[in-house]
């Protein structure tokens, strides 16, 4: 086991034991969000025939060549389409046929003039000027073709690619799996939401801030429940939490002489892959694997420090990028930014730390300040911040006015309270 | 009725007639992603009592006021507390108690010395140095007090809000109602994605895309079917609409003479409130009220266009503003990014138009480019796209290399391929 690993290489050891989850077909409303593991053919062309983008007169270019003001072409008024009828028959030199915005035009017509172009209406439709042919004619299979690969294996589904899988006719998708996390956390001092809190018990928080960062990453929580300190209690719910794809357990606030959850662990068989990285908050965070698992069971295995803003960082930082990889994305990590420093920063060089701050814009720039109590005890913080300020473990000031990177938690910020026009 | 408003007028006319939905008290699990009606206090002093945020001792600061390396001073060890746990006693002048994290102070003890800042240990503790009264206790209360405001009515509930509503004690939250959206399509021409598409039938796409735009936005789908081409069968499935906060009709592709969407609104009570936007894709959008709607009941109802790019194009910049405003939100926009010009792009003067581009990084700057088929009825586009290029109505001309803004639709875009650190 590695230990005082630098934040990179922890989170390098992570993803490089993270594997991207198999496939399941899920129905195509469920599939938003969801990364396709495999490329979408189109069965079909899309428009399925040559229709009309407008409202107007279907025609053969070629009768309208010599039609001007001043010598009008006239064509005899055969028949209507609308949209989802069928041509009654093919259109024939010297014949105009109504026809409305999408339906399909008939054999014989290449072209439409739309209704604000004619002079007049009636059994005969008098045209003034030629039209290009094509004009106004959605070609058959614009939009997809049979055989043609539409959407590509790793695509993200959003908004068009769920109506895409609808007009290409497909129910089922073939998606990666979403991650199940089995989450617990563990000491004598810890209730439920509901739970009695005299005697200075206090709830087991961090169960419920990192089942929302699950669910906010894609993921699907499963709470485990709280284990007593003691091995037997822990090696029970971790036994259970060994079907999952990934076991995030929280300490307690207590982790010091009473913490066996290492020793645990590796009873079940979990090789620890690292423990401590140079950073603050979340110095104590334990990293491993099941590489033999029983069946095949081998969740990545996390165990976070116990405090709240601790708990939180590091799931942000290692357990969300791993998620995301799980489900098939690409793009693992926060949106950042470059900020100007609200106000001097200061520690001791060493360890990289994550400073909570809020943001402000200030014309094109955007300032961050530190604010209030920095305890990684002060889940409130995490509340209030709107984004990770990067202060490098080398650095030991950072100096009001200058340069620093921040890693966005609250992506309401970029979204807009003006229309973009 | 008003017509041909401009975007930002229409945009204001909706934003206008928008209502904030009242309040639902939810679970806590299922409060994430929603906003607060009401502030949520403290009703517990967090954390509850005095505890050490390390492993060491707990010390009267005054017993080791004259300690030195040369004059070390020895207190009595007198017992131990550990998380979870309540002192036996209050500890004496001339002891020290073993402390763990998270563990109560006993009475009479104010500071704690660091395991790792201890000489020896036995049933006597060497102490070579003064301790800061106070040094490393986490106060009582530091992180809420009782009766204090913690989280703000208006307040997006993340996953630090979901692990403070837990520390608190809360199982249930008010937050605002999530609108419930109607959605049909109208057409003879259209069908189910498992639907026959023979004799030129196509699947009503706008439907399902629609679906996931209204999930996206954090609101509640509910999908009424395919109206077809009669006044009747308009005015049943309108008529199954009402009961919801907002009620969304797109048009088969055929929007000509049998367009009797508006008329069968106008029956049914609705206030036409405008028809037509300056801008391209999607000029024929209409938008109206029910303002005296029977028994309460007064959807905002928008008929979109209905070709598949105008229907996605429209919902994102009037349905969803409107969606979140609903659901308590205050930044209703997507985020814009201002971008370099691909490529030169040229229309008429006159409407506002959304061009599809692609987003590509080049070093601090991006560029955005427009590509292949433009047409409002290739939903690939959209599919492609990860940006709607804002070509202000009033220009005719954007030059390769000038600036533009666009408006994000693809929100990966700004996720990082590379950590913070």
């Amino acid at each position: 086991m590695r230990t005082g690993l630098t934040p990179a290489e922890a989170l390098a050891s992570v993803l490089s034991h993270t594997p991207v989850l198999a496939s399941e077909r899920v129905e195509c409303a469920a599939a938003l969000g969801r990364v396709l593991v495999e490329p979408v053919a189109s069965g079909r062309d899309l428009p399925p025939s040559d229709n009309s983008a407008m409202d107007g007169f279907a025609v053969r270019a070629a009768d309208l060549e010599q039609a001007s003001p001043d010598s009008p072409v006239e064509l005899k008024l055969a028949f209507e389409i609308h949209a989802g009828g069928i041509p009654e028959r093919p259109l024939e030199a010297g014949e105009c046929a109504r026809i409305l915005t999408g339906a399909p035009l008939p054999e014989g017509a290449d072209s439409v003039v739309r209704q604000e172009d004619i002079e007049a209406e009636g059994p005969r439709v008098r045209f003034q000027q030629p039209v290009p042919n094509g004009e106004h004619v959605r070609r058959r299979g614009e939009d997809t073709r049979v055989g043609e690969t539409i959407l590509e294996a790793g695509t993200r589904i959003g908004a068009a690619e769920t109506g895409m899988l609808a007009a290409l006719g497909r129910s089922y998708v073939a998606v990666h799996r979403q991650p199940r996390v089995a989450i617990l956390s563990g000491g004598d001092e810890l209730v439920e939401p509901d739970g009695d809190v005299s005697g200075g018990r206090i709830v087991s928080s961090n169960s419920y801030s990192m089942a929302a960062q699950c669910r906010l990453a894609g993921a699907i929580p499963q709470y485990l429940g709280i284990a007593r300190d003691s091995p037997e209690a822990l090696e029970e719910l971790l036994r259970a939490g060994l079907a999952s794809d990934v076991l995030v357990s929280s300490a307690g606030v207590s982790v010091g002489d009473r913490d066996f959850v290492r020793p645990v662990l590796e009873k079940l068989g979990c090789r620890l892959e690292f423990w401590g990285v140079q950073m603050k908050p979340g110095y104590p965070l334990t990293f491993g694997l099941f590489p033999e698992g029983t069946s095949g069971l081998n969740p990545l295995t996390f165990g976070l420090p116990g405090n709240p803003v601790s708990a939180m960082v590091t799931f942000e930082q290692f357990v969300r990028p791993a998620l995301l990889h799980m489900a098939g994305h690409t793009a693992l990590h926060r949106p950042t930014l470059d900020v100007t420093v609200g106000e001097t920063l200061r520690k001791k060089a060493g360890r990289l730390h994550f400073v909570r701050v809020t943001l402000e814009r200030r014309g094109k720039e955007v300032v961050a300040r530190s604010f209030g109590n920095q305890s990684s005890g002060v889940l409130r913080s995490m509340c209030d911040a709107q984004a990770l300020l990067i202060f490098p473990a080398e650095a030991s000031e950072l100096p009001r006015g200058g340069r620093a990177r921040v890693q966005l938690l609250d992506e309401t910020f970029l979204a807009s309270r003006q229309p973009a026009f």
